[in-house]
């Protein structure tokens, strides 16, 4: 790149990746199956056409390497996408570091995160398998509010509950879903079986990820029109978020940056994580780049780096199918830190796989020093980065520490996986002083 | 155009203008100039001495027609700009609608609005006098936020009073200003004897801009150190914001679409509505285009549609010179509507001229439907529009309608001059059927 200034690469409509990647296709062991939890088998289509339609269905067992976007989902993600790549010219200044940073952000979204890159997916194959109704849970409200808006443009109805902790301490993500026309409860609700059952159990719990999904699993299983829909943790999510990592190949292209030494990125489901490394683990396995790939995890649910790697369901009333993958219990309910979206017991099987094949690292990151960076990724790069992507700028913020004291100019990609303008509550109570740590 | 589905121009930082347009060099006849209020006399530079630092009082008084962006100040522009440009295909779709519509989305910014655009050039040009502090009003908190911003990058304290109504009703946007380092507190507030008097003689006033600027004015008189900075109004501002419709005509071009027949964006203080239009004025004054210009502005406050064309103070207090402008006057206090940035009582000088020349039209819209635009604007284009740009949005859904009944097709343009994510309470308060029209 001839202009030494250059802060973005934007691509394109036309350079938009026309497929999704699937890492199945290229490990060198497969994953585990996920498992029926009635006869421990493992699990066939049948088993999820109550949950899902078909095409997601196929998606989730497939081992085709691409997988092609549909048209009318590609005409979706032209509202914003490619989504920016910069250098962080400024946050590199700020930090008087040695280290060349980049980021990926896809916090210009519809609903300020990447989930709508799945949401938008996972509506169209329900709509074309006939559902009308989509029903799912929320922590932060990232993901609900992206189902909301795509249930919006497949002209389906959409019902979300959300972690009861999200839901009243940040009421503009519902008041967003709304706005895209989905309705939204706080989680446990009166609505289900499930809900009833653990507000009589917890009744003072601030809930969690594992309890909404709970009652949205139990909503669509009572619905023959309904399915349900999930924001993250399974393959055919992390399949759609890989357009990101995809998109990253080619900017970093456009910078002449052909070598990526370190990538970080947030992971609570783990599907950001996937979206933005998947691709990077291919290039690795395949010898043309040589990336040190790290999962940063909150303090309050360290999955990967303090689970055990076991077959667990992924929901507090054991309604979901069992999945091999690093977890803290199926019971456990995290602090109720600000990042809403990382507050999961468990991780991603793919993800879960590949940090047990040694394939990717992970780190985690407390609340205050989350923060911290956040705040001076924030003053620095002009972008108040949401909670939850804090985590993934701490750790890089570490590395080139590291490397500035080392004297190495390692090349470090930050995957920013939303905005942080719903967050800000969680910042002033961080610049007032009173964030409890965690 | 060859792909008939292209639903944005994103341009390269390369295709950036490098120069403000200043819309006097080519004016039929020239604005009268703004009066000292002792005197009654037209002002000299050094009148504006005490509050504004060289650079900008000279851009204030220019006749030259470009004004070259200083290196430093397109440096930071990088962050954000260019801006998008969309072909609205899905509003279009959802309107039935025979016209073509576009629209210019300044939400990307750092504070999610158009105001980044002056504010980066005054704390440079603050900067470089060897001011240490700035002070400023804020309405709703985006010229706030984004003043806080740019005082950030350049190194400088901000500290800002915000209307009281917005200031409680949103506090988000005074989190953001924290977050980027400013001091922000309610106005009218006890510390500046203008807060104290108006305070005294209004106890449950919900404040107003013109109270507001009173306040930092005042601050900034009293501080040898410290500069007065005005989000919108003034001429230098209105040059700073015509980036946006330079990159406008630079994008239509690319979308192989010669000729726009109507251009709609919201007037609070003017500056939105001069920075996408005053390019367009140019091009209709030589002849290149034929353009219809309307400033939307709200019941509220209808200062173009309903003001006396007089010279009037900018604010509550008579602190500031005397503008030739569509005014309210200076006393007048608009409903605390959630449209916050366009509750100010005056209009930009330079448009108010344009508007007495009959080379601008305007029109003013109700609350309710502005934010019935605004709901059916986030579900069909995916992004969610500040209260303000809602009537921008409503003023061209009209231009649809007529022209489809009539069976016509004009090209229709809208400036959406920001994001709503921080006005969600107000998109919740609609959906409500709480929302008082006016």
């Amino acid at each position: 790149m001839s202009d030494p200034k250059q802060t973005k690469v934007v691509l394109d409509e036309a350079q938009m990746p026309t497929h999704w990647y699937n890492i199945v296709a290229d490990l060198p062991t497969p994953p585990p199956p996920h498992l029926h939890p009635g006869t421990q088998q493992p699990l066939v289509p049948a088993d999820l056409e109550p949950l899902f339609p078909m095409g997601l269905i196929e998606q989730e067992g497939s081992t085709e390497r691409w997988i092609e976007i549909p048209q009318e989902v590609h005409d979706i993600y032209r509202l914003w996408r490619p989504s920016p790549f910069f250098r962080a010219h400024r946050l590199e200044a700020a930090l008087g570091t040695t280290a060349k940073i980049y980021y990926k952000y896809e916090g210009a979204s519809p609903v300020g995160s990447h989930k709508t890159n799945s949401a938008v997916a996972q509506a169209y194959f329900n709509k074309i398998a006939g559902r009308t109704r989509l029903t799912t849970e929320t922590g932060a409200g990232q993901w609900g509010s992206a189902l909301a808006y795509a249930c919006q443009v497949f002209g389906l109805s959409c019902d979300i509950w959300q972690v009861r902790s999200s839901y009243e301490s940040k009421p503009y993500r519902h008041y967003l879903m709304e706005t895209f026309g989905a309705k939204a409860v706080a989680s446990p609700s009166e609505l289900t079986e499930a809900g009833r059952a653990l507000r009589e159990q917890f009744p003072d719990t601030t809930g969690s990820l594992g309890m909404a999904i709970s009652e949205a699993v139990e909503a669509a299983a009572k619905d023959p029109n309904a399915s349900y829909s999930l924001g993250s943790v399974l393959n055919h999510v992390a399949l759609h978020q890989t357009i990101i990592g995809q998109e990253v190949l080619k900017q970093l292209e456009l910078f002449e940056e052909p070598a990526v030494d370190y990538l970080f990125a947030c992971a609570g489901g783990g599907s950001n994580l996937a979206g933005i490394s998947f691709p990077f683990v291919r290039e690795n396995l395949e010898g043309r780049q040589s990336t040190t790939i790290v999962a940063c995890e909150p303090k309050a649910a360290p999955s990967l780096t303090e689970g055990e790697y076991k077959y667990d369901f992924g929901d507090t009333a054991h309604l979901t199918p069992l999945l091999k993958m690093y977890s803290l219990g199926a019971e456990f309910v995290p602090d109720p830190v600000h990042a809403g979206g990382l507050r999961y017991h468990g991780m991603s099987p793919l993800v879960s796989h590949l940090y047990h094949e040694k394939l990717i690292d992970a780190v985690a990151i407390g609340q205050l020093e989350a923060f911290e960076a956040g705040v001076l990724f924030s003053r620095a790069e002009a972008i108040v980065p949401a909670s939850e992507s804090n985590h993934a700028i701490a750790g890089a913020i570490r590395q080139a520490r590291a490397a500035t004291e080392a004297g190495e100019s390692p090349v470090i990609v930050i995957g920013v996986s939303g905005s942080g303008q719903l967050d800000l509550p969680a910042y002033a109570e961080y610049l007032s002083g009173n964030m409890a740590d965690s």
